[in-house]
C-alpha cells in the first residue's frame, strides 16, 4: 500500500528519531506509546540464544500491561550476556523516567548485528527526541526506522467490520535475512482499535502468526530477536471481544489481511531475492506433514538456485519432496505442479509435460509449486525466495 | 593420494569407456567385475523418490550376490517412472548377456541430471568396450568415469593388518552437489581383499558410513541416487571374519581410513566451495543431539556465507546453535570455539575474545567450529563447506 495511506490507530502513537547506532542519516530508534487500558500480546523467538531484549520483554509482559515499546535497529543486543541485559534495562529505565511510568511497563526490542555492545549513551540520549516525535500518524516513519538489510519499508493497513462496528488495523514489520520464524519473524508491531481482552488477543495472535509470519522462510536461520506484538486499543466495554464466538472470527479475519500482507512483503524483500516462491502442499495426512514437506522444498538450495535461473529443473523439487522427514511417503500418489503445469503425476513425469511449459512457469516473478500428497485433507502454504548471487554478496559483506 | 598409487584389489576389475551419455570426450560408463565368492554389501538413499537403478539394485542385491556393477554418469535415471525401471533393467540384461551371468547378478547405478530418459542405446552399445577394458588397475580411470560436477576424481587406498595378515582397501567416490547423505553419498565403491562374511560386511558398512559419508553435507539436499557399495573379495576361509570380535574391529579401523578420506574429499570438492568446515559438537547428551546441532550449524546459509567471507561473524554460529531442534538447551553451559579461539564461554562472548583472533581463524582454508554442550559425553563431527557465488553459479547454470 502507499505509505501515506496507513490508517492511524486511536490509542497508539509512534515517534522515530536518528540515534546513529549503526546507520548515519536515517532514523534507527522508535518509541511506541500505547494508551492505558489497551490489551497487548506478543510472541517471541524460540531460539535458545534469544537476545537480551527478548528476555526482558517476556518478563515485563508477564508482570504488567506495557505502555511503551522501544525499538532500535542496527544492533541486536544478542549474545551479549549479563551486560546486554543491563543495557536493555537501561533503555526501559530511561523511557520510564521520561514518560512517568514504571520500568516494567516498557518493552525493549533490538534488531541488527549480533554480539556487539548496545551503544547505550546514544540510545538514552535520543529517547527525548523520540518521545517528542510521538504522533498517531508516525507509522510510515516507524516502518523505516526499524529496517536493517530490508530494501523496502513494510507497512500495511486495513479496515474491517465486527457486527455493526468498523475497526482498523495497521502494522509494520522488518525482516530480510535470518528469516525462518519459529514463532514470529524478526520484528512486527500491529495495532487495532478493536476492543479485545488480553486472553482473546493472545489466542488471536497465536492463530494469526501460524499462517503469516510462521509460514515464511528466507534462509532457514531463526533469529535470536524475532518478536511480533499485537496491540488492541479499543475501550468500548460493550463491544469487548472476550470469548471465541462469531465476533472473534470476524476479528481474526479482519486482522489476518494485515498479518499475511506483512509476512508476504518480508518474503518478497528476502535478501538478494529476485523471485517469490509459493510452496503449497495439499491433501496431506496432517498439517505437520504438509508443513514438513513445504519447508523442505522451500529451503532447498537446489530448488532456490533453479528458481533464480528460471530453470524448470523439476527433478530438484521431486528430490526435495522425497527427502522430507515424512514416514511412508507413497510416491505413486504424488502430483506436483509448477503454476498450472503438471510436472509429476502419480510419482512420475507427466505425459503431457514439456520443457517449454515448465520454462514459462519458471520465468514468472512469483513461482507457485503445488504438491498434492493424495492421502488426506491437510494443507500448508509456505512463502520463500530464490537463492541468488546477491544473497551471498549481502551475507558475505554484511558487517565487514 | 596420487592416483597412480591405488592398490589393486585381487578379485575386482574395472573397465571404463566413453558412451557420450551427456559428456563428450571423456569416459562416462564404468563396469566393475567382482569375482564369484566375494561378499558384497550396499546402502542406498532414503529419499522416497529414489531412482530406478536404486530400486533395481536393492532388489537384485536381496536375491543373489552381485558379479557386476554398471555405473553411468550424466543421467540419474530418476523421476523416470516405469520406463526408467525398464531402462535400468536393459542395462543389467545387456551386461548379463555379454558376461554370461544372470541379470539379477548385475547392479545398476546412475548419477547426473534427474528426469531425463536414460539413453539406453548408447549405454548398451558401449558395454562391450567397458568389458574389454576390465583390469585390476582400472581404479583411476573408474574414479574419473563416475564424475559429474566434481572437479577432482576421488580415489583412496590403504593397507592394514588383521592378526598376521596384510590386506588392502581401495575405493572411489563421486559427489559435489545434492549432498546430504541420509544413508550414503551419491556414489562410492570400495573394495577390500580381506575375507568377510556378508553379514559382517553389512554390519561393517553401516558402522563405517555413519562417521564418513553420513557425516558430510554440502547443501542439505539428499540425492535420489545415493549408494555406497562395499566389496570383500578374500577367499581364505581360515581367516574369514564372520563375527564381531577383535579381528572385526581391526577390519573396521583398516577400512575406516579410506571411508573417511573419500568422504572428506567430497566435502572438500563441494560445489563452489572455497573452504572446508569441520563442525564438532562435544559433551552432548546424546549422539542425536550432537548430530542435530552440528547439522544445523553445518547447513546454516548465514554461517556458510560468513565462512566464504572469512568473517568471524560468530553471532551467526550462536544463532544456529540456538535454533537447533534440541529440547531444554542450557545456553549457560555452552562454549563455542573457532579453531583454538574461544568465542563463547558459558553462553556469552568470551572475555578474552578479540576480533583479530577470530579473523585469523576464519582466514584458514579449513575452519573448525567446536561446540561444547557441557551436559554429556556424546560427540559428532560433521564436514561441510562454505556458500559462495560459485555455488549459485554452478546450480543456476547446471543443466541449462
Amino acid at each position: 500500500m502507499p505509505e501515506n495511506q496507513a490508517l492511524a490507530i486511536n490509542g497508539v502513537k509512534l515517534g522515530s528519531t536518528a540515534a546513529a547506532i549503526k546507520y548515519e542519516d536515517r532514523n534507527d530508534l522508535l518509541v511506541m506509546e500505547i494508551d492505558a487500558g489497551a490489551s497487548v500480546s506478543a510472541v517471541f523467538t524460540r531460539n535458545a540464544f534469544c537476545a537480551a531484549p527478548v528476555v526482558l520483554s517476556r518478563r515485563n509482559l508477564s508482570q504488567t500491561t506495557p505502555r511503551y515499546l522501544i525499538i532500535n535497529s542496527g544492533n541486536a543486543n544478542a549474545g551479549t550476556g549479563e551486560s546486554g541485559l543491563r543495557s536493555a534495562q537501561c533503555c526501559c529505565d530511561a523511557v520510564a523516567e521520561h514518560a512517568g511510568v514504571s520500568a516494567n511497563q516498557v518493552l525493549p526490542f533490538s534488531t541488527g548485528v549480533i554480539g556487539e555492545a548496545l551503544p547505550i549513551d546514544k540510545i538514552v540520549g535520543s529517547i527525548p527526541a523520540a518521545l517528542d516525535a510521538l504522533s498517531e500518524s508516525g507509522w510510515s516513519d516507524a516502518a523505516h526506522a526499524i529496517m536493517t538489510t530490508d530494501t523496502v519499508a513494510k507497512l500495511e493497513s486495513a479496515s474491517f467490520r465486527i457486527g455493526d462496528c468498523d475497526y482498523r488495523v495497521t502494522g509494520i514489520a522488518k525482516g530480510s535475512g535470518m528469516i525462518h520464524p519459529n514463532m514470529a519473524t524478526m520484528l512486527a508491531f500491529i495495532a487495532t482499535d478493536a476492543p479485545v481482552s488480553r486472553d482473546m488477543l493472545d489466542d488471536c495472535l497465536s492463530l494469526l502468526v501460524e499462517d503469516s509470519f510462521n509460514a515464511i522462510t528466507v534462509d532457514g536461520d531463526t533469529s535470536t530477536n524475532d518478536a511480533c506484538v499485537l496491540i488492541a486499543t479499543g475501550s468500548d466495554k460493550a463491544q469487548l471481544i472476550d470469548r471465541r464466538d462469531a465476533r472473534f472470527e470476524q476479528l481474526l479475519s479482519g486482522l489476518a489481511t494485515v498479518f499475511k500482507r506483512l509476512a508476504r512483503r518480508i518474503a518478497e524483500d528476502a535478501e538478494g531475492a529476485t523471485k517469490l516462491l509459493e510452496i503449497e502442499v495439499k491433501d496431506a495426512k496432517s498439517i505437520q506433514e504438509a508443513r514438513d514437506i513445504a519447508y523442505t522444498v522451500a529451503l532447498s538450495p537446489l530448488v532456490k538456485t533453479a528458481a533464480f535461473a528460471s530453470d524448470p529443473n523439476w527433478g530438484r523439487i521431486l528430490a526435495a519432496v522425497g527427502r522430507a522427514p515424512v514416514k511412508n511417503m507413497d510416491v505413486g500418489k504424488i502430483n506436483i505442479y509448477l503454476g498450472e503445469t503438471c510436472i509429476v503425476r502419480a510419482g512420475g513425469v507427466d505425459d503431457n509435460y514439456t520443457e517449454e511449459a515448465g520454462q514459462k512457469e519458471m520465468a514468472a516473478s512469483t513461482i507457485r509449486i503445488t504438491i498434492e500428497m493424495g492421502r488426506g485433507t491437510a494443507r500448508k502454504l509456505i512463502l520463500s525466495s530464490d537463492l541468488s548471487y546477491d544473497y551471498v554478496k549481502i551475507n558475505a559483506e554484511y558487517r565487514t
